[in-house]
């Protein structure tokens, strides 16, 4: 089958004449229809986690085998981790913290930028049929979003939430929160990024003016950008919280005697729960549309990948 | 009066003729009883904060004049932090993040290691009868090794905790952890002080084997220097706590990377609250005494801040 391909020695390149995905026990072979590329996919490209394989974990398809044959034809998404299924993260949790989990394009299995691939049935979830494949791409980095909620106390309902970063997650933590009814400051360097959160009805402000935002119950850092921390700290008040979304590989560096002293929050939040986010996408509560800015078809995926590398692209897209 | 100076321009010296602290409108002065001397007065002599004044935060000692005169004779210990009395911190909280606070010895206020000194009525804690001065002197860093129980969730009361450091503050939070039932590891490098942790019933470790404790739900960084959060974020679980208690002047460096990918919290914890650790040290739950390792006359308090701050030494007590 056709798939983007990672390896140590050489650049992203299409493969024509990769092996199918083999079906596993409990797992569903998935027709990838639409994926989407993410940073963290520029990031693996970069050679994060060691990863040589075909990347891509956001991605709506529809099941072509299984063993439970209930779930052929079905349109999904899927949460990207697959844990072993017995453990007590497992059995008791999610599985995202399984210490032998894999993850969709990420670890140790390959992901959805390829015609096929597999995953567990039990990550799987049904889109619902009047949801559109360009806004079900978007369940895996919208659950992500979403997952900043889980997180926000002690900040109150009415406290307001500070944003950093107008990349394609922050765009989505942002467009989230608002959603949720939280009051909601989107940061970010870009006014044509702004853009799409203001028309989502959100208040947004360039970073040269964040100082204004001091004092912050609870910051968001989704910048992409080690120098982001700094800033979070910056605006957060004494006993608040700022999530971390950014993955930047190496060390960062920050001022924690700030944390200590002011008794500071810092936690890190990665990914979300899939059906809640499908739900919000299916009820309309945001539309993430806005966000693609191109579509590839899969024989150019090393191309989209570039794209999507580029300063100040938003999301792009792979049609399979 | 006789105290100690921190100044910016020359070393730490005793004061024969430093002028008496005044009494203004809601405070006390107290006369010192003991003093101890904290790795923050190392810190403040070396320009963290640019403190520049009498050092000493931790004491007990005896209200010599206050317009509320049923204060007069008490023998009291303080919370460190005297807040404006005004702003929703003060009113609802603590005062402990007032914005317009003066901290005793650290900020804007001259502290214990003096003769006298002043603080607001309503930081004062009087110590009960049966309370021996040399544990009292424990009662703010008691405290602050107390708080880190309000920041263990969501670890279990069953779980594990493991403290790094086994300095006068690891040492304390491990003896305060076991005091509540917690079940506790202390980690260190120094057999000596270790052993002191046993005789209080702790288990304990030698950091060059504390790869064993991999998968704590909860683990202090205690350490007083930048590498102990490396090693914390080593031996978390996912989704674990780290609470921090160094305060380290600068930037610390650590792969925020694994604190994203793991969901690890990490709380910054000051100070706690001073009539909980009194309750504590008079109920007989823990027995700071044996971490007194010298003690010197108000006059020789030069000397006793740079015994304290010899490699490996212990608490230091200041009689005044």
């Amino acid at each position: 089958m056709r798939a983007l391909v990672l390896s140590k020695d050489a650049p992203p390149r299409v493969d024509d004449a990769r092996p199918e995905p083999a079906l596993s026990p409990g797992e569903a072979i998935v027709k990838t229809r639409v994926a989407g590329v993410c940073d963290t996919d520029l990031q693996l490209a970069r050679g994060y986690m060691g990863f040589a394989g075909v990347p891509g974990h956001e991605v709506v398809g529809e099941v072509v085998a299984c063993a439970d044959r209930a779930w052929i034809g079905k349109r999904v998404v899927t949460d990207i981790n697959a844990g072993c299924g017995a453990c007590s993260d497992c059995v008791e949790g999610d599985g995202h913290h399984c210490s032998r989990r894999t993850v969709l394009g990420i670890l140790a299995r390959d992901g959805a930028l390829a015609e096929r691939f597999a995953m567990p049935v039990r990550a799987l979830v049904e889109v619902p049929e009047g949801l559109e494949d360009d806004k079900a791409v978007f369940a895996e980095p919208y659950a992500a979003a979403l997952h900043v909620l889980d997180d926000l106390a002690p900040a109150g309902r009415d406290d307001r939430i500070v944003v950093l970063g107008d990349g394609k997650l922050g765009l989505l933590v942002a467009l989230a929160l608002h959603a949720a009814g939280r009051p909601t400051t989107l940061v970010g360097r870009h006014e044509e990024k702004l853009a799409i959160a203001r028309s989502a009805g959100l208040v947004t402000r360039l970073e040269a003016e964040a100082d204004a935002l001091r004092g912050a119950a609870a910051v968001v850092e989704a910048t992409g950008n080690p120098a982001g921390l700094a800033l979070a700290l910056d605006l957060v008040r004494p006993r608040g919280t700022v999530i971390l979304k950014t993955t930047v590989s190496g060390p960062i560096t920050a001022d924690l005697a700030r944390v200590v002293v002011d008794e500071i929050h810092l936690v890190g939040s990665r990914c979300g729960d899939v059906r809640r986010a499908v739900r919000g996408l299916a009820d309309g509560a945001v539309d993430p549309r806005p966000l693609v800015q191109a579509r590839y078809p899969l024989g150019d995926a090393a191309l989209a990948l570039e794209h999507a590398g580029r300063k100040g692209a938003l999301k792009v897209l792979v049609d399979a």
